[in-house]
């Protein structure tokens, strides 16, 4: 059978049976339309700080084209995709230069690696955090001097860690794991076990086939008693033979929606053994006799502390789906120039429609307001995570904390939105795997539930936002900068005419007031349910649709568009033209945030007004549209990056396409299940 | 590495890590809290006109349970996928005893079977459809009595066909294509060329390996004039050898998102010899002298007959995504009932929280909508398929496709996202493919796309909606029944309290007002931008976005809760209590029609209104939601079609996952490339 395949691929390659011999030129068309602006610096800002990484990995990924085409690996099975993730990883980590001295001083360097990664794949990019982030971070954060030797060993890749945090019957609720770690006192040891048959770890990626290390959670019982979710660095695989160490049962998860390359897999727990150094013990300390002591009193504030590794991953969850939504923007612009289709004299670029750009232009806006988000985290992380180390109750970690929560819900949810719309707005040959949305699809759509599920994880930014509204109500100051705007007694900016759209600071403060609309909303929505309901957690969870729910939302959203309009103005003192294209994209992201509304907050805008919103965002997709092509060429990857044939930048999709179609396993040749169709027509013959 | 494999699966068998020794009845205690009502009626109510077929094709299945379990599936290769859909086929296809004289008589029957092979799996449908529907009705519809050999062979399996429509350069735009049909007097016979690149058939479904013919699609030149599009019924393979005749090229397209198991193919020809009789000469005639006769004078009529054949499989893709979403329905609320997490004493499901019944709640109002539009579209199939054959100019045919454009495009549309939104309501264990949905997903993201773009033929139903808004304009009557609430001057409906909300006929009101508001808004626009743009396509392409292109799309829901409301009707005398549970559902999908609307609607209703709506939605979700594994019960389709180890009936999710994990291929081996580990572990010591 192998040998029928070579000799098909063999007889396509002869064959060639597409000729293009005129290069349709139809993206160069759309190209010469566009304003001119200064690509190069458009380019270097929007990737700033990450770019010297960014440009150092692209490098090394053309050294070995094929261990990156996603073409190449669309007819492997979940082994192969595992063992070409693993390659990927040897071929680029050693050469990024990571060391815990480093780390310690730019934190920042690692999550630039991992998100360079996640230009080309999330599964590389998210198989790299699982060790190097997930993993070596819980080292350094949760453990002492003691554990610097299994640090050091990370960094070199002796070692291949993992981090065991979920479990098959618990996912958002940590607290509630049930994996233990019992002392023996006797023996100096902790015993791991999983006392229920839903004590199992669960999706832990590399655990699967890989890691032969792992940081795990379990509750910490000293003497009879629980002290709650604990970390331990453990062994789980012998070094030399990569055999499953006794005491522990693992295996693979399986077949899932993407992400195959990961090995998620699930580990259990009988009376497994480790000795007194396993346990990471910067905030928690047991003594040899078995007595516990914390430098944290308050228990919530410990268990936080414990997970509170888990901001790094999600903040290479926002970078990394941004890339994703690039990537898929990037595709779908360029072949929206390509493509022809009706048209009154001679076929138009479907680009050219208006219902087209208003599909595909707002997404666009919205990348650019990811981008900001995660520049915007990118910047604090080098003074907020080292503090999550020395001082781990500090307010701007709190912050932080909420920050990253919004954002990574935001960034994730519309990136897998921008893809699927991209898929569609490509039509039946955005269904090819070769066009590349297949796999942004697939990994993307895990983004949204991985390092905490959207959906639960936003409920924590709407906490944060309530208390800095009581504690404006009490009329004290509100700490987080960020929520200075907060105003308990909103007056809706009245919108004197569609033009006035246009200025940054009327869209700002409309988009500042609906924060507040929304959360006076919810402060009333709250205190009504208190009269409702017996108990704070039921009054928490029946506010939560279109009252609580929508804060984190609104927020992050007008967050996003000042630190877009930042951005504008930074590019304003370099290059003027430049900071204008930005600023369209700018104001089509802030407009169609309210065009967009579908809550309360559309009764407080007049007909009219609703209508100026409307044109607005019309008008502004058709000045973004004419642009989109060159704004792509700016800030899209590299081909050999983005890797689809209906994306690249020479335009030639179609002659691509069917060159990798007529390449693909047994493209001409018959059914390896012939003998199927014979027989059934003797059958019905 | 087989031998390896067979090993671990042993192994597997005999280890059998996960011991649920104690029954979890989370979804017993579920069930015990809903209403009283009558299963069997609702189901057998929900499924006509299909229930018989539906019954006899589940029992089939379950003849051969491995051949429909999508998880026995997980890991096969393109080649196995398409094998496995073929062997469906000659399992099932040949007992559900179809032949023409019956088609001829029921039409619908036909329908039934393609929709009853989509209730486990669209690929089985569609692959069906592609022969039974799609080529065999053209055959039957565009031919005549000579080509009656060819449909009895197709009814009898010795034919596979296929339906050659779109190209690589031309998929909605039909009208364009490039291949040609060249009528040759001296031999009279056809001679069939692909004239530049891009005249390619593309994604022509059973064309890659399975059929050895095709009904094709090609611009008819006679003696150097050009006469449109018009259909051949050719052979493509030879029946004996199965090898691809000369004077065509045929591949197979490749990997894609989805329905591998479909055999996607591309054909080029090169001055391919066709008989006289293969050109289809039911409505256009050629004579042997190559002189052209048409019955439809009018071209576009002509052209819009000869394409036709696209509604029936778009009926097909109303129901068969009905399933889509009712299967994922299946899931997500037995997975809530039985998913636990988080709870003040005790972990409660989370099902029962405000914001997971929001989140599925609506979507199950939705699947009784769509199974509404479905029943519908059903209804009128007998009497205006036969139409299409004798009366293709008929205004009962005109506006069967314009309902068949809007219901395939929301019920398309409803069900991606449905199964989006039940795929990360399940969390991480969602992302396994033994859940079900990575199926559903990749399978139904192509439905939006084929047989008609949605974005696309939306339009078509556009202009019919225009029209009819035309012919009130001019006092004239409106012929379609479903039309006949258009008002131009429209009022809006004031709404009392929120309890008038749960007025159906309040509701109705408010969705006509609805309609009519946006009807007006497009007239409007449309006469301002005539103004603006000097022609009608630019006019026409600029009123899309929030004007014209909202139309079908409101129109259609206002159809299906009338609809719906209907259907309550109709329980209503034969038990109450079923027909109130399916009231609260109906309520449900009309009030969450307008919260969820974010168009300019929302500007004619006061805030006070708003919040009713709001909380009306609120209250039946919670009323929906605690009947929800009742009413899932009562219509989901059997264990063994649904298929998924997480929504299987008896509650055993954690038990029926852990299982199939076990088995999956390698789960507790060690990496196929094992030897990538020990090299890099040699490198990095």
């Amino acid at each position: 059978m192998a040998e029928l395949k070579r000799l098909n691929l063999i007889s396509s390659h002869i064959l060639g049976n597409f000729k293009f011999e005129t290069k349709s030129n139809s993206l160069d068309q759309y190209r010469a339309r566009g304003k001119n602006f200064n690509h190069d610096l458009l380019r270097r800002k929007t990737f700033e700080p990450f770019y010297d990484m960014y440009t150092l990995i692209w490098d090394l990924m053309k050294e070995k084209p094929d261990l990156y085409d996603h073409s190449v690996a669309a007819d492997f099975d979940r082994e192969k995709l595992k063992e070409r993730c693993h390659r990927q990883i040897m071929h680029l980590f050693p050469k990024c230069g990571l060391n815990h001295e480093l780390n310690l001083k730019n934190p920042i360097k690692k999550i630039s690696m991992c998100l360079g990664f996640c230009t080309n794949d999330i599964v590389l990019g998210t198989r790299t955090v699982v060790h190097i982030v997930l993993y070596t971070e819980a080292l350094t954060n949760l453990g002492t001097d003691k554990h610097l030797n299994l640090i050091n060993r990370a960094y070199t890749l002796k070692d291949y860690g993992c981090l065991g945090m979920t479990e098959i019957g618990h996912g958002s609720n940590v607290a509630s794991i049930e994996i233990t770690a019992t002392y023996d006192m006797a023996t100096r040891e902790f015993v791991i076990n999983s006392p229920t048959p839903t004590a199992v770890k669960w999706w832990i990626g590399a655990v699967g086939k890989t890691s032969n290390m792992a940081v795990i959670f379990a509750q910490l019982i000293l003497k009879g008693i629980n002290y709650g979710v604990h970390a331990f660095a453990i062994p789980i695989r012998d070094y030399e033979t990569h055999k499953i160490l006794d005491g522990i049962i693992i295996g693979d998860c399986g077949h899932k929606l993407g992400v195959q390359g990961i090995d998620n897999g699930f580990m259990i727990f009988r009376n497994y053994r480790v000795p007194y150094d396993c346990f990471l013990d910067r905030f928690s300390q047991v003594t040899p006799e078995g007595q516990f002591a914390s430098s944290i009193r308050n228990n919530k504030k410990r268990f936080g502390t414990m997970i509170s590794c888990l901001i790094r991953g999600r903040v290479v969850c926002i970078g990394g789906m941004e890339s994703y939504a690039r990537n898929a923007l990037t595709i779908a612009i360029r072949y929206g120039a390509i493509r022809k289709q009706f048209g009154p004299d001679g076929e138009r670029s479907i680009l050219d429609y208006q219902l087209h750009r208003y599909r595909l232009m707002p997404y666009l806006a919205r990348l650019f307001a990811s981008n900001a988000a995660t520049k915007f985290v990118s910047r604090l992380y080098n003074s907020r995570i080292p503090l999550m180390r020395t001082d781990p109750e500090s307010p701007l970690v709190t912050e932080y904390h909420w920050l990253i929560t919004v954002f990574k819900s935001l960034s994730t949810w519309n990136a897998f939105k921008t893809i699927q719309e991209c898929r569609e707005a490509c039509g039946g040959h955005g269904y090819s795997t070769y066009a590349g949305f297949n796999k942004l699809k697939q990994d993307a759509d895990v983004v949204c539930t991985f390092e905490g599920d959207n959906n639960v994880i936003i409920q924590q930014a709407e906490r944060y936002i309530l208390q800095a509204a009581q504690v404006r109500a009490a009329n004290k100051p509100i700490a987080s900068q960020y929520l200075q705007f907060i105003n308990l007694q909103p007056a809706k900016p009245k919108i004197e005419c569609a033009e006035h759209l246009k200025h940054p600071e009327v869209l700002i403060s409309l988009l500042e007031y609906r924060c507040n609309y929304y959360l006076v909303n919810a402060v009333n929505k709250l205190q009504e349910n208190m009269g409702r309901f017996s108990d704070m957690d039921s009054t928490w969870n029946n506010t939560q649709v279109r009252y609580l729910f929508v804060l984190p939302q609104v927020f992050g959203e007008l967050l996003m568009l000042k630190e877009l309009n930042n951005f504008v103005k930074e590019l304003q003192t370099s290059c003027p033209a430049t900071a204008q294209i930005v600023q369209s994209i700018m104001l089509l992201y802030g407009v169609h945030v309210l065009e967009n509304e579908s809550g309360m907050i559309k009764t407080q805008f007049t007909e009219n007004e609703v209508r100026w919103i409307n044109d607005t965002v019309i008008e502004l997709c058709n000045e973004v549209g004419e642009n989109a092509v060159n704004i792509m060429d700016a800030v899209a990857f590299p081909d050999h990056v983005v890797a689809s044939v209906l994306g690249h930048s020479d335009g030639q999709a179609y002659e691509r396409y069917t060159k990798v179609v007529e390449n693909a396993p047994n493209c001409y040749g018959p059914p390896e299940w012939i003998n199927l169709i014979h027989e059934h027509r003797k059958i019905f013959n």
